[in-house]
């Protein structure tokens, strides 16, 4: 059985998505494919292509879990799961990895991060990203409620911290 | 056709619930009942509970969409919707109502918030009962992002508003 | 909290959906809100608009899961819960009866029926309604496999037989 | 992108599912690897689990949509996508593929088939593999209704079929 990391983040409509967030997710991509992991995502444009960009140059395998029809699967997605249910495909994509890594994002992100929590499977923030994923980090949101986040640096400490949980 | 309202917030295992929170809910209960509205929610105790005890004071109907059976719905619950799955179903306590009115809550509450936001259809988050509603308004969390969330400061307010919302 | 009957069979696009078939959904709800049942359906449409004016005359509720948004629902639908995930929906309205009564129908009503079957939760079929239904009486489909269907004749044996069942 | 096709089937718990529809299924799975497809399926026992041995021998990619959690995948899939949602889980195996097949099972499978068919994306029945695809073909049920089902009578025809199908 493969392991599976979840990247939640923007798509390319977000006017605030930063490169460095775009250049996160394409290494986080890179990464776990050189380590036979499969990345996993809503399988469309922004942090979603990037992670998969990432994935594909270094050989790996790529899930899209989409809202509606494979036409919406950004050109990396191998494996394109056409929903048909809209946003509620948030929760799949949430919990189907090992481990989710949340990087940036809005309102999306911040559902598929709170999903994530209330299932009590573990989670990586990359600090720095922005949006939402900032947000928490900086405000500490809910940070009194039972949670299972971690809080890393860079695109290697996602990942390594990824394979260490997953190994659990 | 009936209005109807959801009510989000935590349920009686959240520590940190104040009495104020199950006050407010109690009172919009009360309220949206003497105006023929519908009580949505989860179905559970806490927030919920006492949203669907007030309705029931005033004769109203609720409606409780639950994680898994019947029997987790509190005594004040008219229509038990009993989903099977598990926590996807806040997506839709979240979306059902004409508005939905937010009440302090954790992780769940967040979940409920964040899925809100991504429909694009109206919010109201009462300020002063604790939680992540407080964290949201505090914090300013996404709110250079597109959203549709109201601020009041009352189960009155947040009652008439509600109303005025879903009546556009 | 109320007894709930789940009405499951064609909309008004069924070529082959027969006058008789939507007079005993019209009497099935008009039976069931006589005992202060809830009538819950798919919202729209032929069986479902049936059930829910029968029950409407009687001065019953009635709860429409739709498709998408409130704007599918018939007339006489008072709580209309928008759950914008297509056809998904009708494992919701399969499985929320606390007995479900099947009256004709296309594949959609096979699909109810089928997931009701798995759910091993009590199903009524209304036998001489066209459809599926009789396809299934008709043919005993899988009637060697583990199943808890009732077979009965008229809309008056549907919703006794529905009572007794709810009580158990 | 991959083409994707989903088996349905019994898994093992079926005390009728024959030796003869296990073969087909193991066959299908080695054929679609050969060509670089993918098999999705329920990821359970039985026709499932003989799907994916017979890819994993090729050396091809399995996914398995999980009722629960990833403990209940056999051994032969790659890719284990924990819903949580129990049988709603059903309709992502059913819309998953490209094209879906459907060999030999009980409720389940004719609530997949039947969501493929409201769906109207192309389902595969394989003829002689028992269960609900020998009542759906023998008994022409709801043949008068619109439908995109095709009849094959072996593994090599379903897998012919399936790519033919799956190109358009």
């Amino acid at each position: 059985m493969k392991k599976l990391i979840s990247i939640c983040g923007s798509d390319g409509d977000d006017e605030r998505l930063a490169g460095y967030a775009l250049e996160v997710a394409y290494k986080i991509g890179r990464l776990v494919a050189q380590r036979d992991g499969v990345i996993v995502c809503g399988g469309r444009s922004g942090v979603m292509e990037s992670a998969c960009r990432g994935a594909k140059e270094e050989g790996g395998i790529t899930v899209g879990i989409l809202p509606y029809g494979k036409d919406e699967a950004n050109p990396f997605v191998d494996i394109a799961i056409p929903t048909n249910i809209g946003n509620v495909r948030n929760y799949l994509v949430s919990s189907t990895g090992d481990v989710t890594i949340a990087i940036g994002g809005r309102w999306g992100t911040l559902n598929e991060t709170a999903f994530r929590m209330i299932s009590q499977k573990p989670l990586i923030l990359v600090k720095g990203t922005g949006g939402v994923v900032d947000d928490i980090i900086n405000h500490s949101i809910l940070r009194d409620v039972e949670y299972s986040y971690h809080v890393v640096n860079s695109a290697e400490e996602a990942v390594e911290k990824a394979f260490e949980l997953s190994s659990v």
